[in-house]
């Protein structure tokens, strides 16, 4: 199979935060280990909006210099069209989701197998390029025609997965990840996810589809508990009408639960995990608020709980988020709600910020 | 050898908080699994002062029963002077040092092997005795010519160890246990040790003897800071002149420490920890403030920190540290400033608490 | 609820090898810790048959005193009937699946939740008994009316998990440890069974459940490579008909499993896996040839390929296990295949021997 | 500091097996994250000698091309001359020891940080390069003037360390990713190393300088067991006198050790070792008999014990090695034993070999 790759393309590129055009620039050229992506499809994520609004993570976080015309997007999902030299591992067609994060792999992190805590995160600019990358954050991403990737942010999907549900496997590979993180023994034990947004959600489908027993999804909006039913929560508590502790210890015959992972990112997140958990319990942290908050330590070292965080899709949980989803354990595009054209991204933003009717995940679509 | 067990002991016993009484009560009879110890010396901890003044942690935290005429007191060491039914792992006459902790070995956790974070921790009383043991904290402890001790928390100490070395035992195996969180594998990597109390000194020891490196001791007093120093710290820090990140940074070149093990309980501790550790880093938190503190979560979860946390001396780390500690691999002894008679517990406790005389480790000698 | 508990019971004893009686004996009483369990039914193992032929294991490998009238059995469940002093976590009517070990609670591996590796193995008899129970191997175990449990031991199941059902639980729960031992992260792996026993049908079950990809089954006969088929397997290798490692090769696209369960016992089994492994894959061996045989181990260090063991349902995987089934994440019943009454043990034993009629999983009832 | 690099360079390269021949090659130029290393002096291994005589590893067990005018060498040391393009991690005028192996980067092994069991191992040659390295395995190594070495490959060292004494790095690196995989936790456990080749005396030296206690050394010659004590060793078994398991029974008062770093290679060392280990050991594999052998598997899984295996310096341990060795934890350069110059490396090749005059390591000096 070959594909008429054009010279040019069109792509979203940000200038100054918030300034988010639509241009033509040529099509980038795969190099060694790398292969070309036409995007087929591209969610939007709470962390594009981010992205847009304030700049790159990378100019904020690091004082890195800001890489104007840059194109955002990471949950993207396409098709090889052509391979860079030597790469046999995929072929031309293959239908493929994507990892954000490529580590440098050559620091003490990406050596010990964690890429996405690379310590040359953002380093990837001229005069600078340690080979990170974090495509759609630090690197051009999936708001375009096509991308270049790395093979080892791979996974190859097969045809029972649509193209809206393949932009879906890096937010379940995110909370497949924070599993990990927990000890991935998870069967038979009760866990909390606290928020229902999309990592949130994902965390309940593959929690359960790993054992967890009972799942407890804790958060404000009822229509969004009742879509964490039926992804696989055995309990839903909506915070507004109930002590939500209380609640988990009833659930749980008092004995709270091993596992939180708190999706909420709320100021008081942290204490109320640690009152709904057992001694020795463990928290990982998928979201944060955006100041410091008070945390009662003393209750979190005289319990022995341990607060674990991730960032992102580490330890090819993708590949096995890819497979849960693959073999129908649960219904991922239960979380897409919406749709729309490629030059229609903007409006796709505007629903996915003010969560227009009820949107959650919305995903835009890239004629081939 | 067989000892004269007498039918009474001296033993002082907590009645109301702040009450410390010499009273003289029966010798307690080892049972299946335990012995009867003989107790040669006892060291006292800032634990110690807070159960006396506050009264019993199990009282304070879990609204349990106050078991009054308790006896306080957990780092002791001693003579096995009687073996319970069936005991053949010991023999009269072996000396000891001892662990706080044990299990009730049949929750989630003790079936795991965290003892210490045992789900029926301080279920010890008549009506509700799950066999859980923390001696001088919610069961009788060392402020007392006998204790009964389960095997389980014994350690053999040979004749190189002196009794004054071996009450630090525990204290090293505590610092050990931390260890064991951060991963166990420190060897020729940098880690900054925050707060020179007994377990801050006794982590730069373990830390470096298991090799660390380099190891940086952080605090406020330059006397504590230079015993550090003989220890193994291979840097230190005053925190009063220094600004302790940009110092962190600068032995590192930059690159920020791998561990950090959090002794000090104070309220900046964390976000300071965070400043100088690389991405996904760890922390181990060994101290913690009373109160709630501000914490930065924003800046641990975008570098991937793990915040680990431990009470007391678990997993059997005491056994590894008192091995360290016959070896000579360093010199516990150096924390060790002031010996008393055991008749003299008060003035001991004076000195400790009010650090009368740069007093470290205060040690009580009971007369055989 | 209270139940009538007779003085006596029914229960088989062995005496010399191969020398079971049906005899009548006192009624145990459960001391602290432990419950009554009134048997309800009982799975037969190929263990039992050792241990009813060539006398109990303790006899065998250590040395240990024979005891003589000891009931073998350790494949039951039952109903509680009566608690021992203090027991609170259990009420009387519970129904239960049950653990064959309780560690010593004492040893350096009990300590450190290694339980079923207990350093005082088959120490439970007069004059030595450090507290180690393996009910049906060295202590009484389940071809009786009545038995003792640690309450370390019990796993509570509902009433939609039928008593045959209950019986497997402790298979499955021997298979879900083999995972753990192997990572428990297998879903989107690739993983290989070897015979298709009843350990290694529930290796199938439980590896499927929580998402291998793909699960290939290997054996020697068609109807039970059939019966994994139902129970998960999504390839079954019949290696009568097809060179395994060839076959497993071609499955995986050349690539070979990431783990293989080695639940068949085959002289060759070790060098096979080996064979169809990647480099740095593992395998666990839950079973074992009689005799020792030739291992190509410089083909293992070659390939940085693991071999890691178990022996029993270590690390509380009967919970997980245990939920998995009541969950109906697979029917175990699958494998159940005959039911016998008490009094015909002698039968079902010989059914469960000979494979009369395919007997997989053979139960004897026992009328309550 | 820069250094005049000559266009020419000799070298010593490998024709068919046995055929060693110095020619002059030109100078390789490094690439991306790659160096130019002037070797200053580089250790002969015993697989060296096998490389030498059978011919690349590569070629012998992967039906991989034989790449003629190889360069043998792995064990070498020396100054960065040249960096790469980006390179800034390292200046021109380090002195560096090196580690063989470089991952792909890309292989499910390598992103689990398991690069020395790289899936592509060996794939470096035209027309199938994944960027694989094992440098005087598959790719150029240290019997030359220059080499090129990937940054992750080296450890900087200190004018503290001599020149010889750094040749050994990668050695007691190797020892110390045994450990690793022994859990790492070896501070006051009894460990056995069989064999008292240079890995097995480094493996004495890093157990012990890790806290290990009792190290216990076996082998066949009083002279290296000798050495052995020097090197940290507490007891030594010659096992022509004694029988080795009752020996090491005796040491450990019966109970066993809790590891063996398996060092000899000899065809019995495991069943021997399954017998000095108590239930639920370790046993790492550092050595193999070249045949199959027989292995009483029955004994391992009875028994709990894990066989764990390592081929070459993963996980990065060779920076913790270095460091133990730079801060003088242990004397490396006890094992050396002779030193040839660059033009004399086949009679460096012969001591070695014969062992003539107790040749141990051998170490051949390049004039810089």
């Amino acid at each position: 199979m070959t594909y008429q790759i054009p010279e040019k393309m069109k792509a979203w590129v940000l200038g100054d935060p918030g300034e988010l055009t639509l241009v033509e620039k040529p099509v980038p050229q795969p190099g060694k280990s790398e292969v070309l992506v036409r995007i087929d499809a591209v969610a939007i994520c709470a962390t594009d909006l981010e992205v847009i609004d304030r700049g790159q993570p990378a100019m904020i976080q690091g004082g890195l210099p800001f890489n104007k015309n840059f194109t955002p997007g990471h949950e993207y999902m396409g098709t090889i069209v052509k391979l860079g030299p030597g790469v046999d591992e995929y072929k031309v067609g293959d239908r493929v989701a994507v990892e954000i994060h490529a580590g440098c792999d050559t620091c003490e992190r990406c050596r010990e197998g964690m890429y996405t805590a690379c310590l040359n995160y953002g380093k990837n600019y001229e005069g600078n390029d340690k080979g990170h990358r974090a495509n759609g954050f630090t690197t051009d991403g999936g708001f375009a025609e096509y991308a270049i990737n790395n093979i080892k942010t791979l996974t190859k999907i097969g045809d029972n997965v649509t193209d809206e549900e393949a932009t879906l496997i890096v937010t379940a590979g995110t909370a497949m990840y924070g599993l990990d993180m927990l000890g991935g023994l998870v069967a038979g034990q009760p866990l909390v996810v606290t928020g229902p947004g999309p990592i949130g959600l994902m965390a309940v489908a593959v929690a359960k589809a790993l054992g967890a027993n009972p799942v407890i999804l804790t958060g404000t909006r009822d229509n969004r508990l009742e879509l964490g039913k039926k992804l696989g929560a055995d309990y839903t508590v909506n915070v507004r009408n109930q002590d939500v502790v209380a609640a988990v210890r009833e659930i749980t015959n008092g004995e709270g639960v091993n596992y939180v992972m708190e999706c909420s990112g709320a100021p008081n997140a942290i204490n109320e995990s640690t009152n709904m958990i057992k001694r020795g319990g463990k928290i990982c942290l998928c979201a944060f608020p955006a100041e410091p908050v008070e945390v009662d330590v003393a209750a979190l070292v005289r319990n022995n709980i341990c607060l674990l965080t991730i960032r992102g899709e580490g330890r090819s949980a993708v590949h096995r988020a890819a497979s849960l989803i693959s073999e129908k354990r649960f219904d991922a595009s239960l979380i897409h709600t919406h749709t729309f054209g490629f030059n229609d991204l903007p409006t796709a933003l505007k629903y996915s910020k003010e969560r227009i009717e009820d949107a959650i995940k919305v995903v835009v679509k890239i004629p081939g």
